[in-house]
């Protein structure tokens, strides 16, 4: 078997991701990476990884093309999403968009945090929301649909809302939460902003500091907030730090009046990601790191009871750029296409 | 006029550090640097950043040669700051502390936390807490002591409590906070971790990784719920990030039924810090960067209203070994012999 | 098929590492890893990216275990491999020694740099040299023995002398080169430091910092000069640069009187490795960066005629602990064992 | 005494590390800091760690203003300051030139290696160049003149042509090196980039990642060429590793015929820059790092008789933007004023 991919917005950070998987990926064929601007270009010119790799090229953004394609992982900015995927759809193609155009369930939260207006809206009551460990169901429910010949898409989870809510979710879903703020303060990597070259991704201002930025007012806030069902509960902080791929997410979570056992949360969090073979729950003091994750779709979890003030400190360590993105694309197009959700996804991290 | 300075524990990271601003300092004279370890060495052989600077060379811990000093900075492991600080006291010394012996007020939680019996008692309930912008009233009282010919003790807050502390004092103390659990998180350079070549510290190991250490059981607790006075509320999460030195602290302080207005809050801020030279109030959405205050003595602070989910979200961006440790510790002294506070901290650090 | 595989010394970064291609390796399978230091702990006990992956538990060194090995991999100090291999090879198996032991053809030369008597000689006489690029027909010719039973030894490269040879080779096997001192500057990241904690690996002394070592007396001068047949004529100056994995290695080659087309130039490297999967010539201008093959077994070369100077500068960049030693283990396995070159090596590096 | 200086270009890297060293100096005053871009914008805007040290804002390009000043340090692109300093040393100012325009001596080179006209040949031939431990008679003999009330002018040398000259320069003026190509390795930290955004400076490529560029045609070849006197024997390969600040060059020397004794090396050496403040010679095996300069206008040099290949391998670590520009700058400036070499240059780097 050989399913036709495609990648558009091939040449940013996600987009370029997606391409190396694909390439890695045992039934999958990367057929086309779009860039409009790096056109006629080999991948390998931009991103010299590839060089020895795949003399593949970087064609202009062509609709045609990608319709005979059996999956088109769109790396696009949001609003790109919604223009390119309706059409994408109806050519029955399956369409995995790592964009937040349709993470939103409700357009309305959509067209606050964003400033835009949602103009795809049936399309996205039909997506399903891309996070497998958490929706699965949503993704088999596309895969029946896709099977039967049509074409389907899903949302990605954003990469903050990925590691946020693999920490937190089994917490919540056990209804061991509490009333209260539940604070997220997360770090990433470089990569998390952008392949533009800009002040902040210089490497003389980004070295050797750390820093929060969009403090009250990131856009991930309401998807974390609906995946996990806390609306207007969630603070989320993000911070940037120097390294290239890595995010953890710290999230604490009050536990009210109520209280917890340490063996007991080991066992919530080990039985909720017991199917889940690419999320690994560590117990015994053992805390995630990002360089565990570097390079995979893997995703490392840990919750410790805080004893001192009653709360649950939940950790979660993924690559903002593969579970955060082009894994989690990938992982969510092997459920779709009915094959085994590593397919393509078993790399191994660097050791560290 | 030359202030004698001794460094005991000169060749850690904290003494080293206390060593490079005494240098630089127009009042004080580095007499001794103690490392019973590397006696004999020059302080370049070691740290070949003082070549061409000084020739000086490690002593072995001399209590007589101590006790002919004005000043010396205790750069130990907690214990040995017990042993070694009544003497010197006695001798007239005034003795800036950068261990954990002397800072939390309450003997029995020293006990709780740091598992070992307190034997200086006295000599606890006289010293004075070494955080000069939120304790500026013990220093100078210590400082007329002093004048009057007695032998002084100072025990400098600790990197994390400094860092939160400054971030969240000025909201506790105005009366902003609510009730409910208050979240630090925290992230450190390597340095914090000290010299000592272990896993943790091993390039390979701390390189492109960030991780959490020490939850909910980090002895940096009782000694932040000290200073804030927020017993048994405080959820401190340290965690580890690629650079050598920085210290950031994200400090979610929850409002309850209150709210407050940016301005205000900014307003607050700017006030509790307008005499601190040392300190800086960040505003207009400007987020202190560790690379900011690196190798200095100067720390960077911002308040933001969250008003999605009614918290405050303050931030504050140290060096960990200068404004946490080393510098605080010469800060201190400063104030202890009366002279200008930012003596010999008027470092600014690589732009960035 | 599946072939028996052992690692000895799995537990420092080349034994890993080795560990990480065999569980990635289509046709082997990791049996025995072994660390009698770490003997009962689990490889992802030390090395966190293994969880998930695998529950493989370090065990103590056992010869008659690995008697029973197809082929293992000898991740151990010099010494060690010479007191070891005699026997694998007497059982059957095919060793892949990646330490210094079997790597200089004349014991004296060994016995001059390493200090220590060379006990094997024998074996060493019948050992191949493993860097398959320039030695391919040593190790065909270990294949065909292994083939009809008997076991085979291969001393394989050392990192530096990895990438300083595929960058110089083809120069110096055309011809090209003139008489006079051959100038290699090579930069390693901190992985080639090894994983013990020392105060050369910690992160606050390597990180923001390049500096030589071993100037004028590394041990790779006489395996570097024995590949290329430049005896005495090798400069060989090492630097350690603040990166976990990477090697690059600049070499500059004198032409005496003659000289050199930079077209004639390019033929002569494309040519000369247009067999190699893992090797790739860069061209156009295009340099090497040691981010572009990070985690595999692929290097990427270039050679640039200086004609200011009339000299070739070449430059290899390796990832030290991968082409610059397990996975050219590997490499050199996957050769004696009939298989293709490139099995279980069609890792991709992160873009950049 | 209070000396007005201006820096023009201050934006970039070399010319806010100019502001900084003059912030921090006890006889310069910082009166203008211009940068046209970012007119009206405080310094601490664009650079943080000015915040809480200074307000000062940047203005737009005001020669009138800038003729006001006793000292002008020009951190501009080349060709600017060919068309900026004749006016300034006119009007009776010491011009400080940090750009390539008044650095070789002759046009004719100059116009070959920058392919522009040099439109400026007569303040070119009354330059001093600036560095002050090979060239101290020209820059005194601009004292004298700047005393006499007239404008001068001194090209300062390049950050590679800095740290390399500063290598070799003993060995080649002491007689000791014989003939054949000389060999200069370099690397450097990225802030030698430049400010500007690029893919070249962006973390996520820069990050973990060592590369050679400007292979064969770097424009600082033929000024080393000049400092040294060894025309069309230089082979200058310069390289990027991921730092923020940081220089080393490795320059091997041919011996020729000759051979040389290490003791007698190191006295050469120690006995050429005994007179040298801001440069130390490391000996006993002690190798240079660029950690230990960071930050400061220092240079650690050592040379090393490597007896195998009968060369001299000479090492230099300089901070790029400091001695190999702004503090190098400031330094000369400090000659030509008759102040002692070292003011405001006492800086110490962080210890490591």
């Amino acid at each position: 078997m050989s399913i036709r991919a495609g990648v558009v917005g091939a040449a940013g950070f996600a987009g370029i991701e997606a391409a190396r998987f694909i390439l890695g990926h045992p039934e999958f064929e990367l057929v086309a990476a779009t860039s409009n601007e790096l056109a006629g270009k080999r991948l390998a010119d931009l991103y010299p990884n590839f060089e020895g790799v795949t003399d593949l090229v970087f064609s202009a953004h062509d609709e045609a093309q990608l319709d005979t394609c059996d999956v088109v992982i769109l790396a696009v900015p949001h609003t790109a999403a919604i223009a390119q995927a309706p059409a994408l759809v109806k050519a029955g193609v399956a369409v995995i968009d790592l964009s937040a155009d349709f993470r939103l369930k409700d357009p309305a939260v959509y067209e606050q945090w964003y400033q835009v207006k949602h103009t795809a809206t049936d399309l996205l009551a039909e997506a399903a929301f891309g996070l497998p460990e958490l929706f699965r169901d949503g993704l088999e429910a596309l895969a029946a649909k896709h099977a039967a010949g049509e074409g389907v898409l899903v949302g990605c989870a954003g990469c903050y809302p990925t590691a946020t809510s693999l920490a937190a979710a089994p917490a919540f879903r056990a209804g061991l939460a509490g009333e209260g703020p539940v604070v997220a303060d997360a770090v990433s990597g470089v990569s998390g902003a952008g392949k533009k070259a800009t002040e902040r991704t210089h490497f003389c201002f980004a070295d050797e500091n750390v820093e929060a930025y969009g403090v009250a007012n990131h856009r991930h806030t309401p998807e974390i907030e609906q995946i996990l069902g806390i609306e207007g509960r969630l603070v989320f902080t993000p911070h940037l730090a120097p390294l290239d791929r890595g995010l953890l997410s710290t999230v604490t979570i009050p536990l009210g009046s109520a209280s917890v056992d340490q063996a007991v949360l080991d066992e919530v969090y080990q039985s909720f990601y017991q199917n889940a073979p690419l999320v690994t729950v560590l117990t015994d003091g053992k805390q995630p790191k990002t360089s565990s994750v570097a390079g995979t779709c893997r995703a490392h979890v840990a919750a410790v009871y805080n004893a001192h003030a009653n709360v649950i400190v939940a950790t979660c360590a993924i690559d903002n750029v593969g579970k955060g993105a082009a894994g989690q694309g990938v992982q969510c197009a092997n459920i779709v296409f009915g094959l085994p959700e590593t397919a393509g996804l078993d790399l191994i991290a660097i050791p560290a």
